[in-house]
């Protein structure tokens, strides 16, 4: 067996910890199968003397950056510190050195992505990423490899697993998001600080990610419209279901004619789709490609030893290219400018709750406003009183987003509505 | 742009007339993304003169094997004529040759795998296969590179959409086994001579594939103990989903304590697991390793276009690793060699459906051979009567195939038992 290959890591949280775990307890096999060992030289920590829940040696912590970016034994660097700076720093004088970088880092990857690309090709190393979605689901190397043949028309995705298990709750239980949100935080399934997750940040990034290699185009995490799960009513929930719907967060990427759309917003989700069946805390996406037809990758999305799994496969790839010397193999694919969509062009389907006043005349008048607006109505159905007044679901066909705004402002506005109280879009329906 | 990589193509069937729209209809991507493009050069069929569905120029035909094996100018020979000869002997010829292939065919690889990895690593070249098992879906690739930081500790898919198909339509419609398949093959869903699907034939070829991957030993195809589906009776696919299971024709593959065990049967998948909701003619496989934990890969695992998305896949991959010289640069992983379990050995949950006199102590006459014989039973339903006769319904706790089978035998001869007529083993609940 030849000479390990010397791997530096910048931080020793869940993810760091579960890649050392994995370099420990499978390094055999790794070893076997790769033809040469790999090796943790230098673990870069903000404290060397915090207790650890990993058995590692204390002499391969450092508090000091520059004892991995430059020591020239180092072959690869593994970034597990996440958040944006001194992150970039760090990749970016990896790759100056001439170590191929494997990273988690999404929010990095969806806002810097390009500086980042450019300095690998700069020196031909590798910059990969397949843990910054979708945790152990090897989705990034099946875009980008088994099948870069397809023109991809759409990549529809569950990529927020803490915002999934919430809904999942709420749906299974019919309980409110607030309720359901403060025991996700007690049982470590959301954050203290929960925003990122539930306001859809967090999967924004993902899908800037995604979107940016299913179309060979930069796409960054700013250009990604995104809407959270905070408004979501239990009974659009109960209501969705007995229409035949699930509720999730969704992202959505599509190309037409040249024009790029990403969104992440909560959708309604026919039941017999497979996104609708994802429960608790996995991801899914969902691929459409012109050879491929439909297909989808299931996993756990987060967590300390899945996303050690897609870290230590790209361990392994670096590894592999390095042993061959083939780094840099697989680039950027990002070779097209195509424009994004603002949202309010976008077309899709909308299911809206209205609270109104019980009496004759009301749906006229509404549908009316609809109908100013080129708002085609596939249903409307009666759900229950609330009071004195009715509540009324209604379900659109394809229209364009900015009518559908138009005329929901308009029918807020009518004296015989009392409110319009939610208003989600439709979608992974026949009609999409 | 550089010189083109050019392809040899043995086979214009389905799959070779796919690959050749593809590379048509998207060559210009693909071009920019390898930075070289792809030109097929040469096409071996059987018959120059036949009409076809795609338009390819006639000059580009040959009736001729050596054409293209011995042809110095093509870098890659795509193997898309299916069935062990001559297509093993094009194919050792081509990597003879110094050539690159691309191969759909599962028949070769379960059967002759060994050998033709042998003659890839002789002369360092690529072997890739993704197209082998389900279609589209980027099963191998994802096993081979991404999981490869895992343990895989279990495999277990729907790997052949003929039979998922009729499954389906069973299910939904209540309609026996022949008059499905019937149809099906009026539908061109099933082949004119269907047996190789419907009895999992081609399901066990795809798992030997499979668990030589997952678990790095080399797994044949004679060593997959398989049974079909042509013996399934609608009642217990009406009593599965009674009990909170639907039927499908399962392969599993897994590892315990450095044992293989790989077969194909039909199996009772519990309602609430992702393997459940595949209907159609769709494919999915579902994977267990120490890091990822449960994942799963779902699309249409067979087609033309599907199947062409992962040929082209791997054609793109060859001409990367042409391109950069790293050639072999993932070669053959079955470096162990690990004993395959007997069926006998296996240990799962069964169900089993018995018609029986309507008389008393005929419970107790089959529970005390079930004891005997360390059966334990999860559950006893009695589901209807048939004519004077009962129809008893048991699902077990995880016991050894061996001592089920010998319960059978003496369960069948009991004077107050007029039939076993149906065991079908349960799998993917929480006990397996």
């Amino acid at each position: 067996m030849e000479e390990p290959i010397q791997i530096g890591l910048l931080g020793l949280g869940t993810v760091g910890g579960g890649v050392f775990k994995l370099l420990q307890s499978n390094g055999q096999e790794i070893a076997l199968k790769l033809g040469r060992p790999l090796e943790i030289k230098r673990i870069l920590v903000r404290d060397v003397t915090r207790p650890r829940s990993v058995n590692v040696n204390p002499e391969l912590l450092t508090t000091d950056p520059l004892a991995i970016l430059k020591d020239p034994e180092i072959d690869i660097v593994v970034e597990v510190m996440g958040g944006l700076e001194p992150a970039r720093e760090y990749v970016l004088e990896a790759l100056r050195q001439g170590k191929s970088v494997v990273t988690a880092n999404k929010d990095l990857l969806a806002l810097h992505g390009k500086e980042l690309f450019a300095a690998a090709e700069a020196t031909g190393r590798d910059l990969l990423f397949e843990a910054s979605v979708g945790g152990g689901i090897p989705i990034i190397h099946s875009l980008k490899e088994c099948l870069a043949g397809n023109r991809i028309s759409q990549v529809m995705g569950i990529v927020n697993g803490t915002t999934n298990y919430i809904l999942t709750k709420m749906s299974q239980e019919g309980r409110p998001f607030a309720e359901v949100l403060a025991e996700a935080q007690r049982l470590g399934y959301a954050e203290p600080d929960p925003t990122s997750d539930i306001e859809g940040d967090d999967a924004a990034r993902k899908m800037a990610i995604l979107a940016s290699i299913a179309f060979g185009t930069r796409i960054t995490y700013p250009q990604v419209y995104h809407e959270g799960i905070s408004q979501l009513h239990p009974q659009d929930i109960k209501y969705a279901a007995r229409l035949g719907y699930a509720i999730k967060l969704l992202g959505i990427a599509r190309e037409e004619e040249g024009m790029v759309e990403v969104r992440v917003h909560p959708a309604l989700v026919p039941l017999e789709h497979p996104l609708a069946i994802v429960q608790g805390a996995f991801n899914a996406i969902f691929v459409e490609g012109d050879a491929v037809g439909q297909a989808m990758f299931y996993g756990q999305g987060a967590g300390e030893m899945p996303t050690a799994s897609a870290v230590v496969g790209d361990i392994m790839e670096a590894a592999r290219n390095l042993i061959h010397g083939t780094t840099g193999r697989l680039s950027c694919t990002c070779l097209a400018h195509k424009p994004v969509k603002p949202i309010w062009d976008i077309e899709t389907r909308y299911y809206l709750r209205m609270i109104v006043k019980d009496r004759p005349g009301v749906l006229a008048a509404i549908a009316k406003v609809f109908g100013d607006r080129q708002v085609s109505l596939a249903s409307v159905i009666q759900v229950g009183m609330v009071g004195e007044q009715a509540e009324l679901v209604f379900i659109t066909h394809k229209v364009r987003e900015q009518n559908l705004r138009e005329a929901v402002e308009i029918i807020s506005g009518l004296p015989v509505v009392n409110q319009v109280a939610s208003v989600i879009r439709v979608e992974g329906g026949p009609e999409q």
